[in-house]
Parts: C-alpha cells; sequence; structure tokens
C-alpha cells in the first residue's frame, strides 16, 4: 500500500537561511500557536508575525505574552497581508476557517495547518481552500502546559514536524513551507495524510488505548479478587499505564477523527495478541521466545530523544536519602555535562532504587563516569 | 472464586521486637538470597544466618561480600541447625532441593521460598517437605544487576512480601515467618497461591505481553510503511514499551510457570480491548469515554510508592542547559525535602521538557514549590 516515495526525510541542517515568508499569520492562539508566533518571530526574514483568535482572552493573554507583531481580532483583515497563513484551532474548526480565509487571501500566499489527524482534513481544506495552495502539516510537539500564556518559542526546535503533500500540493509552496520550518529548527518529514494517520495511530492512539484497556483489566482485577493488585504492582505496571491517566475527553476527540486507522492498529495489535496467546496455550515456547526477541530488538533501536548524538544511559544506585540526587546532577552540571533524560528506576514498589541518566554520546558518558566515580557514585553504562 | 478471606494485609509497624529464629540459612545465594542473607543479619535475635550454593563462584563472592555468618557447600550441613530455611534458588530448582533439605532440618523448623509463581510450586514444595512446616512466599522486590556482588541489606525494606499460606500451612509457622518479615522491614501480605498467580498475571505478566505486542506492531508498521514510525514516536510510546526490552529468555521462563493464569490475564484483556474497538467501531463515543475515565480513575487511583505519605507531583518546566538538574535537585536536598521519586517528561521527542518531581505530602511540597519559585523555578502540582 505505501512504498518509500511516500515518505522523504530532510535533515535540520538546511542552507536555507532566510524565510521565504515576510508576513506570517497565525489563527488560532493557544500554546502551539502562541509558541509558533513566538519562533516566527525569531526567523531571519519574518518581519510581521499576526495572530487571531475568536477569544477575547486569548488576544489578551496574547498581547500580553507579546507573541507578535499585531494581535487581531477578525481572521479577514488578520490574513489579508500574510504570506503565510498557519491553522493552529482545534481540527474541526478548520475545514470552516480554511474557507473563511481563502477569499480574504493573496493568491500567492500559502495555507498551512498544524492539524493531528490528516486523510480526510487534507481532503476536506483542499476542497474548502479552493484556488489557494495548501500544504497539511502536523508538528509533533506539545508540552503538559496549555494556554497563549504558556508559549515557548522553542517548543518546536529539534522536534519532527510532518508535513503531508498530496498529488494537488503545489511543489514550490512544498518547499517554501520546508525552508519555513528548518528555520524554526524543526525536522521536517514529508509522508501522505493516509500514512500520518497510520503512523500516529500506532505510535500515539494505540499505546494510549492498550494502556487504558490493561488499566481496566487491572482494575477489575482488584474489584473481583480482593484488591491487592496494585500491591504488587511494580515499575513495569507504572510504564505500561501511565498514560491510562490522560483526558478522556481529549481522547476521543482524538481517536474518533482518526477512526479508520485506529481501528487498523487495534486489528493488528489483536492478531499479534491472538498469536502470542496461541504460542502460551500449545507450550510452543520458542515461537514465544521469537516473539519476545523481535520486540526486544526492536525497543532497543529505537531512536534516541537527542539530535546532537547517541544517548547514552548511565545506571547509578543512588542512596535513598536528601541530596544525593542534587550532587550527582550538580557533579555533572560543574563539569559542562548536559543531562538530556532522567529517570528513577525502582526495583519495585518501596525497594532501593537506581537514577538512570542519559548523556550525549560514548566519550561524554566515560566522562561521566569517572566523574560520578571519583565522588563515590560508582555507575554502570546500559542499552538504551 | 475469591473473597476477603483470601488476604490479609498486616502493616510494617509490628509489635514484635526479636526474630522467632535464631539461626537462619539461605539456600541459594545471587542478589536476593545475598540481600536477604545481608538483612537477616541485622535483625535483633537472629544469631547466625548460613548460606549455601552449588556454585562455588557464588559461594566466594558471598564470602568476599560478608553477607553470612557461614558459607557452606552442602545444602545438608546448611540447614542442619537452621529455625528457618529460605530456598533462594530458581522456581525449578525448589521442589526438588526441599525433598532433600527436609530429611536434614530439626523437625521443628520452618521452610519457605521466594519462588515468583505459587499454585503449583505450593502444591510441590507441600508435598516433597513431607512433615516439615512450609509457608510459601514471594517478596515483591529486585534490582536491575544480579549476582550476590550487589547484594544489598535494604532491598527488602519497605517491599510487599506476598505469603501463600494453605489450608495445610501451619498457623504457628506463618506467625513465625511474618514475624520475621515484619522485622527485616517488609510489609506482610497473605493471599492464596492461587490469587497470588491472578495477580501476578495481571500487575507482572500481562504488562509485559502487551508491552511486547505494542512494540511487534510497531516494527511490523515501521516495516512495511517506510520506517518512520519511530520518528512520531512520544513519551507514551516510550513508557507503554518500556519493559518490551527485558530479557526474553527470562519472559519465556515466567511466562510458562504460570501460564493458566497468564492465559486468563491476556483473555480479559482481549474482551475488553474488542469491547473498546467496537466502540470505537460504532461510533459509540460515550461508551468509550466510559472506559478512558475508569482506566483514568484507576491509575491515579494506584498507590504511590512512599510508605510515609502520599506522593505529590510537582513539574517543574526546565532550561535544556547543564546545571538547572542539579540546581533543583540542590535546592531541595539542602533544605532537607527527599525527593521519592524522579522523571524528564519530554512533551515529544526533542521538544523541551519538564522534570516531574515526587516528594512526601501536600505540606513537603508547598515547601519544596516555594524554594524553587523563590530560585527562580515556578512549578504546579500535577495528580500523580
Amino acid at each position: 500500500m505505501t512504498d518509500s516515495s511516500d515518505m522523504a526525510m530532510t535533515p535540520p541542517q538546511a542552507a536555507e537561511r532566510t524565510s521565504p515568508f515576510t508576513t506570517v499569520t497565525i489563527v488560532g492562539c493557544g500554546l502551539m500557536g502562541g509558541s509558533l508566533a513566538l519562533a516566527a518571530r525569531a526567523v531571519p526574514g519574518v518581519e510581521t508575525v499576526v495572530v487571531t483568535d475568536t477569544d477575547p482572552q486569548a488576544r489578551a493573554d496574547a498581547h500580553a505574552r507579546g507573541v507578535a507583531t499585531r494581535v487581531v481580532a477578525e481572521a479577514a483583515e488578520a490574513v489579508a497581508e500574510a504570506d503565510l497563513v498557519v491553522l493552529a484551532t482545534p481540527v474541526s474548526a478548520m475545514p470552516g476557517l480554511a474557507a473563511e480565509v481563502a477569499g480574504y487571501m493573496n493568491s500567492d500566499a500559502v495555507l498551512t495547518d498544524i492539524g493531528s489527524v490528516k486523510s480526510r482534513l487534507v481532503l476536506e481544506v483542499e476542497r474548502k481552500a479552493g484556488d489557494i495552495r495548501y500544504v497539511g502539516g502536523h508538528p509533533m510537539a506539545g508540552s503538559e502546559r496549555s494556554g497563549v500564556s504558556a508559549a515557548d518559542g522553542t517548543l518546536y526546535q529539534a522536534a519532527t514536524w510532518l508535513l503531508t503533500p498530496t498529488e494537488h500540493t503545489d511543489a514550490g509552496a512544498l518547499a517554501e513551507v520546508r525552508s519555513f520550518l528548518r528555520l524554526l529548527g524543526a525536522r521536517v518529514l514529508e509522508v501522505s495524510p493516509e500514512l500520518h494517520d497510520r503512523l500516529v495511530a500506532v505510535a500515539s492512539h494505540l499505546p494510549q488505548v492498550v494502556s487504558s484497556v490493561l488499566m481496566a483489566v487491572a482494575e477489575e482485577t482488584s474489584r473481583t479478587g480482593g484488591e491487592p493488585v496494585f500491591s504488587v504492582a511494580a515499575g513495569g505496571f507504572r510504564d505500561t499505564t501511565r498514560v491510562a491517566a490522560s483526558d478522556p475527553e481529549l481522547w476521543v476527540g482524538i481517536l474518533s477523527s482518526n477512526r479508520d486507522a485506529v481501528l487498523e492498529a487495534i486489528d493488528a495489535f489483536g492478531t499479534k495478541l491472538l498469536a502470542l496467546r496461541q504460542a502460551v496455550a500449545g507450550e510452543e515456547w520458542s515461537a514465544l521466545r521469537d516473539v519476545l526477541a523481535q520486540a526486544r530488538s526492536a525497543r532497543l533501536a529505537l531512536p534516541r530523544k537527542g539530535v546532537a548524538g547517541i544517548l547514552v544511559d548511565l545506571v547509578i544506585p543512588i542512596p535513598d536519602q536528601p541530596g544525593a540526587l542534587g550532587r550527582v546532577t550538580t557533579l555533572l552540571g560543574d563539569a559542562g555535562i548536559n543531562i538530556e533524560d532522567l529517570a528513577m528506576r525502582h526495583a519495585s514498589e518501596g525497594s532501593r532504587g537506581a537514577m538512570v541518566l542519559a548523556v550525549n554520546g560514548e566519550a561524554e558518558a566515560h566522562r561521566a563516569q569517572r566523574i560520578l566515580e571519583a565522588n563515590g557514585f560508582p555507575s554502570h553504562v546500559e542499552p538504551r
């Protein structure tokens, strides 16, 4: 169904130095739109950043936070001078907005969006935007905070920004959006709208479903078996169910908007689960080992967060006392070693644990180890 | 199938001050057995701790690490003087060892074990141990390290230790083992062997299965769709697949030894997954919301790690620069505030993140917030 022409990765180290867009208008001024406005203002060649929002409070906050050159009430007015218009509202509002702003945009301006689901949306926006050149997009970034007050001009730095061109997409518009996003510091990845939806279904929506179902099973077992499932739940259970605590309302919206790809992902999961079940039931231990080993290899090969290099995990047993964490992180900070990732590992609930700390590259890891060892914190390196 | 008589929790704050066992022998000297030996030596009333292992290297390491009063090659000799014998070998070796040591134990001594699966094991050991009083057990503790060199005398402190009495269990022996474990600092929970196996199937074995299957689906999607599932994988995917990196050999052993309960747990999961799938397929959004909301409530109600009190999470946005983590943890360490849990939250791969830090209780959380705020690190409290 898909082949390699469906996607192409462009590295963040682009040659472009100046934005193809001088005036950028962002429709919708929450955390995502506000952060984009802040980031756009810092892009060479961008002279004017306009934001608009139907909510007076959001406009007041945008003004107070100083995210844009101008804050405008009417979308029609906001887009009139724009070279690039970015829809940053909830997905459900986007097709209507596209129809509205297309009538006021310059004929050579470009329209894009940051909607989190693409197949149906891209079709609809293409239809509503008429002759205006449109490129669908979706930045893989976010924050635990919301609202323009929490806007962060670095939100999209090193983030993957998916663009979803179709056969109707203007090649020049695509190149201009790509160039602009690279100047924001994002890594641009082009995929078809259909592949986009399949990818987020597997990478984001399926984990949510699986985590919620697992938590529901544990809850039911606790109710019918006494209460103590949670008394024996250790780190693996906590990790695997963490996203089950997410907002149900938000997730109903996401799962419903990506219904077909979500169903496909659930079915792929169900098929593999059934195969594993049959290996256990039939005591086919070698087949079971193969499934677990395949999953293990894939997990260990998961790309690391860092763009600067390969992250290396250091595992440091930590005495359970105030200050130990501080000493470790201060020792590394004083040595100019950046901690890229950090987690506590509890061998089980309540027992002694270790600090797992990621640094950039083997050399940095060994330097960190020497410094920690010399200060009474032995550590070992672990595959990530 | 089970009712409340199947289990009973005893708090760690027990009145006992002296061990009912003077001489404790541990058969099998790896990380678990070695840690138990170290812990037992510190229990008031315990005068002699003997360890034995068939592996000469393990015995040499046990000697070097100083875990016991005596290190003995022959199990027969090791158990001869014991008041309590603990089997701490792989589960598969336990029934044979029970038969072997029962012939050499004092008739009033007690036998227990730390095997991770119980139904079949308890039956077999009861049969093999003959007249020797036996109580099955399973501490919910472990470590990412292995071997007696990594033994840790505090491994079982505040850990949940399951005991699995049956109708054949001697009430006096049960009371003595319970009392000894409390003196180790463990929290003792009594469940039937069958309930034990159901609990660990849901709390530990099912998460492993689900995590591995999810990773396998992502891997297959990447292979057939190009490669970029992992490019869009963010924190939720990482959390949910973390245990998929576990050792396949170890897990084949665990899943095969708890086959029936694992199948039951997989089936419960499959049933709930199918129901959720049908809600999505049938666009029954209210039913979907109910499942997600039920899971969310259960996840938020998950008991916290700390035994001293309820943990509270502080979320602190952290500038991505060397030293910031160190400043935060040092500020709290200097104030005598213990960090009970710690994680980095990346909004998505490569984007700016926050530090999530758990402290004991609301009061401590507010004190921490004031200190951090005063030093330029605003934070907010989040439900755990």
